[in-house]
């Protein structure tokens, strides 16, 4: 799987780019499945919503479930990133997002780099999302807000929200959103199970809360080229991995032997 | 202005209706400037979300600005409601529903009859809301969210939330609302100012928390049939009116006068 010319040139000039049934629907199906489980479990890499309950999010899944492991050198998801980064990837990060039906709450605007660079001394923004949608993602239900051309602004000031969700977040100001929104705009990238939405790691990007009754679930494999890993560990490791191994990936069949015992 | 036929079967099947650019841009944007004003007051029937600062909700504008008091009695609001509930009609109820960018908070699921049925003793739901948005209304500042079709299933249990926002409502639960959208799906009308909507007092509906660096103002009047006027005076007179003489209309060009001082 390699980006096209056209590809490339848009992920340069907006910072995302959203290709469409990139997984099967037996694939997303499954790791819907695995995503449940994971949220049930009683670990401290699940948080929870601040109704202490509801799971928000999931580091590290690749960890201790082996869909997510393999899903994590999947070549569908890293290639393309290794293409754009040009050279050999780790994992800095690994989440399940599930915005809950009902009860998921909001990611305030931010970069993601903000936060690797301030708490994880991250040299460059040599690094970037690939998320995979597990749920149909609509209007309704908290799709992801970008803001187009706002990865060429670089590291943006920001301050640090402890108290808006259950998540401490670099987050931006009211005058600096309106002002990029102004020239950019915002988009809402829409799709079924099995899209894949990639974008720049200083992309400012938010996500509303979720009072819709479906389930809104992405995971995000973000990626770092091996040369630029983060040089602070304030962070526990499976929020910001320390394992700068090059991702070797597995064939693209990799979740059919799961798929095959699910059956 | 009179409503079509099919308009009228559309509002029976759904319970809603959509009508493009019934005011013109210079009536909008006069009243979206006399709503700031509103807003700014330091008056009981503006309230504020939890913040304590941002504008929330302006109650019986009518009463107290002479924009909104002409507009309470404009025919092209007033005219397809004495149609749809076949008389004469009163203000039940009169607000501006700020929905402020960044802060504006949701408006959980609830039916607006359910609370005048039960806080206010209106005897049945002949009685219906007509909204005018006074800002483009789109998928990233908080539209409103329709459950077509639920307005035929009369009122709805529901329980008294006081913690979610700062403006206490009765709100049906989960599993009330998986089951209505499993048979009547969403919508979530957009437009831009000087679109009126017009949906039935039994609807079932909500909003989301509006994220975008857009503010969201909505008028609503809440009419109902002279006859069906409340029996209970328990809430403030300026949350629950009780003059309930038929509205007298003004001419369709009311607003004239005060665009012609505004230039």
């Amino acid at each position: 799987m390699q980006l096209t010319a056209q590809q490339l040139e848009t992920f340069d000039r907006d910072g995302w780019l959203l290709l469409d049934s990139v997984f099967t629907p037996p694939e997303s199906a499954l790791l819907k499945r695995e995503a449940e489980r994971v949220y049930a479990l009683d670990r401290p890499e699940v948080f929870r919503e601040k109704d202490g309950k509801t799971a928000r999010t999931a580091f590290a899944a690749h960890t201790y479930n082996e869909a997510f492991r393999r899903l994590g050198r999947h070549p569908r998801l890293v290639e393309p990133v290794r293409q754009l980064l040009r050279g050999d990837v780790y994992i800095h990060q690994y989440k399940l997002n599930a915005k809950a039906a009902f009860d998921g709450d909001v990611w305030q605007w931010h970069q993601d780099y903000g936060t690797w660079a301030r708490d994880d001394e991250m040299p460059t923004a040599r690094a970037m999302n690939i998320a995979l949608f597990l749920d149909p993602v609509t209007e309704f239900n908290g799709p992801l807000l970008l803001i187009p051309g706002s990865h060429k602004l670089g590291v943006i000031e920001a301050g640090h929200d402890v108290s808006t969700t259950s998540y401490p977040l670099w987050t931006l100001d009211h005058a600096t959103i309106r002002r990029l929104v102004a020239e950019g705009g915002i988009v809402a990238p829409k799709g079924g199970p099995g899209t894949v939405l990639m974008f720049h790691s200083t992309l400012v990007h938010g996500s509303p809360s979720n009072m819709s009754p479906f389930d809104r679930t992405i995971v995000y494999l973000s990626l770092c080229h091996v040369d630029n890993h983060i040089r602070r560990f304030a962070r526990p490791e499976w929020i910001a991995h320390r394992d700068f191994s090059p991702i070797q990936c597995l064939g693209d069949d990799c979740l059919a032997g799961l798929l095959q015992e699910a059956a």
